[in-house]
């Protein structure tokens, strides 16, 4: 197997991200299998044709339906709309067909235990798309903590911290609206906190949260895209946020550790700040994606007159990917972080295994988001294997 | 009144930076109150002969029971251990004179309010240690919360991280028995963290949180002073480590903003990071203690091409204090938050008015952390006013 | 005119950089000329046809002569060694083809002068590859200076450190041999301060530096590519260094300000350090191509409690390019430069004019860069205008 | 001899760091010997009284050639303007006292050395005010070096940058007269960076500067203390400006490292950017006198996978003074640095030795200032040894 044959349904941000990864990565990468980016569909057919055009698809359609049941489609790549993700990825599957869907699975947990079952069932490979695992200073972290270089941990804190709903002007785009995202920061933000935590840590066992919807109502946004909006005015017609701005909470690990977790679109300063820092019996990391290229590395049995934290570039050969770039200092950005995603799936077709993160990982992701729902609704500490 | 004189009680750490502070005093402020370096008090006549004389003190003595009954004695300051805080402020309230003492005020609410209730009935001024609230950066982050430069606020998030018992050898020091203690990063950290919570962003409402001590016994010390101690090695005798090495927890505020709090001694790298971040509708601002003379702020009616945090180091004459030090950019440290501290209690005497912060302070710092301690028992929340 | 046919000579690490860059720019740059990848050029057949196929092109050749004649060719890229830009510029204008010429654009200023007056006679557009302009925090500084923002300038200061050479078993890369290179850090990191320098502040009136080889002697390479190059150990052959390690040097600008310059290859620690800093009457800024997406900014009219540097991450709607990427806060690389280069090449062609910086740019680079070394050979100043 | 009698000449910025720096000594340095504040002098009746009382002297004078003479007097410590400090040295060693002087010694490198002789002939103690360095960060930087964890040493770059002169209105100061001031920021600030050099790498061989004063006239100030000046408005009448705004040069050290030197008041946004920057072949280290607390560190040898500068707070028990000080990560400030050095004093009076840095330091700084200003002037190359 030298190539894969993908049919993509979705053409907006993470569409972008995704036409993007595929068309760079034989460039760079060109010893594993080659992407070929063969179909993309969408509902707007203007639109999904403009967007086969410059991404550089062979072929569109609207039709996801006929598009899952084609021959020459090895591979369908879902980032569609979150509430959508299921029957596609449910269709696709029993058509046969490898999955990369987007995170989150779905709008519930129980959803996504369905959607696992289902390609387990088929025997088909199945990734979710966690992409900040893939940023090399992250696998630097995960590669310390595996070595042990950091010892027993005893802190995990991490913080998603956006700003783009400071303004109150700031239309009510459909991230904001329960039924097509089905959550807010805490889904989409915290989604990823989450997932870097089961990443690098491990299961955690119990949880605690909380959430907060700061400003209740916007005005409706007569077009929007991705992350950005058109811009409406005080005057226009509002309607009711029903996810929530900002949902804290905290854990236990299975390994002891306690877990301090922050998800919020009103950090104000704060563009993409998706920061976390672990503190072990030997040492300590501190990752900002603002700066993804750093690692902040700390270690106890550096001499006692010379410690402190090394701010350390995961540009050089023996960091995950460099040399599949450029030289040192030279630093790459957040779309990278598709590109290695995807080398790892198309290194699972040549491997023949199933890719990390795939829907287990999805699965225990939104175990823990439930979890956290759960108990803010109820108040009160929820166990995790309970959910 | 142009001058106080002053008997201190406790001659280790704190005795040290208090002494300090008040010799420095009329050299930086030479326009306010003078302190009165009189006596000094300690359980053990050679170490506080010898304390007596590095210091400046004109007398010492062990007996403070004499010492709070003498004419020539305006103030106490007490910064003795933990536990013997109550029955001096008591006492010493009792003999009508004014009050300075070290955080925490006792080792239980009840305690607290009861030294409060007996000051208040004295009708004696009262202080208590909270130093950090005098950095000129946390000063500066109150002024423009004040002035409404950072608008609503929507998140606080505060964590005071040390790392002196990342060794498993570091020995059982007095602030790891509760008995002494009273309580362990909490109490010590925590509280630091809670009182300036407490000053920037007002009352909370609720709390819940999570404690643990990773190390649950360690070498039996022979000797202990301040924060250092005798290192043990592994084959000394153990005890057991009977605070918390770590607490979070999360928190409403009043004013509707959302907290998040963590102290630990297990912060490996982090010497003494006490941080503080604000999140509010117009702006934002982040502290770090090991960088004192800092203040990032951000303000969201910057030009939109150049928006950012921005490092203001304050020392320039628009700072409070600043101009009664150096020329901008000449920096000072951690022992001028006490000199800072003993001019607002300087001043208090000037004007004839209450220092602040005072016992009140003291008494709704540990009302948080008992409410967290209960909440940590209990695994819910505890509203803060049913505490 | 939609497209643009381009012939490239090279395909080592410039030539993938602009490979690159052509691949992606439709995707992200919809609007402008489409740049259309029709054939690479090398020496090495079989080295060429394996670049061809992983970059993209439709065809490859080894015979620059021919492709520089072909019809269907408007652009000839040329990224082949410094000693071959001549020759092939030369050949190409002559031949009508518009030219984008890697810096330096020639070994001597008197070359590139004759390349100069050569394009021009042919009236062909041509371009030099000064990649660090288009940073987007670069281009900040620029829209700062040219609004006024930072006032009358004093100062500029500049170094680019870099650390490869450290090693002194790092083997006689072509980058250390005089004949093939033309100089050392000079020409190929001062080369790119020099370049920054005249984008951002202007004309240079008189020059004076200093320079080293530190290592003299290095094992001799028995392949090379790029900035890397096969380990060679201590026993090898050695080979003499004929370039220069590090050149600083010291400037004054034609508005008064004061220039420093350094330019390293021995900068232990920093991987690609290439910054500057301006202070001007009313502000300043600093920028570090390891922190690319980030621009320090300062202003002396910010209210005087909050003046300070401000990092600015040049990722929002207000910075150039920005909005063709992904949302605030979510970084770009070293290979973003690339494409915005290529960006104004095509706007160029678009707009009918020369694309900025034109080979005007690379001889006045190169004119600094001789003059800084007729002042190391005579140990003088060197007034640029004689040179 | 367990304590030293000071008369101190001067009581204005200087005078009010050393006082304090006398005044703090014996609490935090118990055991050396300890300095009696006995008679401080100044031309200003009224002013030196209220100083004496206000920094804690004994007693107060106006006439320092009686106080000279005192036979209870061990130690003169002069901090009045630069040009009364040949006249004062040279009576004082005289009369057989120890001397302590302000930087610079003398206005002239001929003025200095007939000083070094005086004092040297009188068999007295000397020490020179270069209070920068002893902040333990720049400790830590030197022993590094003798240590040899820095290797061979290839770059040193320095620059001291200050701000306070950006706007045209600042006042004509007494730091802006040659006649009172001898020099500019050469030599007040740029003095600090040639001892700091001297201090780290050793000798220099040659130097070559360049100068500018940027506005070259100012309103003339009615009254000035330290570095503040009362400010006048643009309507006062002006005088001209005697000295550099800014001299920068560049050097070769005996060692073979190359040097860029820089110092200017106006590098807008910096207050006191004292900083250097050493590559060496095995390591790196940064410096930051606004961060002062902290060195930034780093080593070749590090593995591989995690090198970079670390960020070093030099406040742990290995550092230089830091035990004597407070718990890690509690820092100091400017004026410690000044009671380093006064230990420094009081130490070479118990061990009956030389200080350092004493009047052979002053000296060779004042030679490079010399060899720059003639560098200057000549427009070439100047040898230090022929200075």
């Amino acid at each position: 197997m030298d190539k894969i044959n993908i049919g993509m349904i979705g053409y907006k941000f993470m569409g972008k991200a995704h036409s993007h990864a595929y068309r760079d990565l034989p460039l760079f990468f060109p010893n594993t299998v080659r992407p070929e980016m063969k179909v993309i569909c969408g509902r707007n057919a203007k639109g999904v044709a403009e967007a086969a055009k410059q991404f550089g698809w062979e072929e569109y359609t609207t039709d996801w339906k006929a598009l899952i049941k084609r021959e020459d489609i090895d591979l369908i790549d879902i980032n569609a709309p979150s509430d959508v993700h299921k029957e596609i990825t449910i269709a696709a599957a029993k058509a046969g067909k490898h999955i990369f869907c987007e995170k989150p699975l779905a709008l519930t947990l129980e959803d996504s235990r369905e959607m696992l079952k289902v390609v387990e069932a088929a025997g088909v490979k199945h990734m979710v798309g966690f992409n900040y695992r893939f940023a090399p200073a992250v696998m630097l972290a995960k590669k310390l903590i595996e070595e042990g270089k950091l010892g027993d941990i005893y802190h995990y804190r991490a913080w998603f911290l956006q700003d783009w709903l400071v303004d109150p002007n700031f239309p009510l785009a459909w991230r904001l609206q329960k039924e097509i995202a089905g959550s807010g920061s805490h889904g989409d933000l915290g989604a990823h906190l989450i997932d870097l935590a089961h990443y690098l840590i491990g299961d955690m066992t119990e949880v605690i949260g909380m959430s907060e919807t700061f400003i209740k109502e916007r005005p409706i946004a007569t077009n929007t895209t991705g992350l950005s909006a058109n811009s409406s005015n005080a005057q226009a017609e509002k309607g009711k946020v029903t996810v929530d701005d900002a949902t804290l909470f905290m854990t236990r690990f299975a390994n002891g550790a306690l877990g301090s977790f922050e998800a919020t679109r009103y950090g104000t300063g704060h563009r993409c700040t998706n920061s976390f820092e672990i503190n072990g019996s030997k040492g300590s990391v501190i990752f900002d994606f603002e700066r993804m290229n750093e690692l902040q590395v700390y270690f106890t049995d550096d001499h006692e007159d010379v410690q402190g934290f090394r701010r350390v570039l995961a540009t050089d050969p023996a960091h995950a990917f460099a040399e599949n770039w450029w030289p040192p200092g030279h630093t790459i950005g957040y779309e990278h972080t598709f590109i290695h995603e995807m080398v790892e799936l198309m290194e699972a077709f040549k491997e023949n295994r199933q890719p990390v993160p795939n829907f287990h990982d999805g699965v225990k992701c939104q175990q823990v988001l439930e979890a956290v729902d759960q108990s803010i609704e109820k108040r009160q500490w929820v166990s995790i294997s309970e959910v």
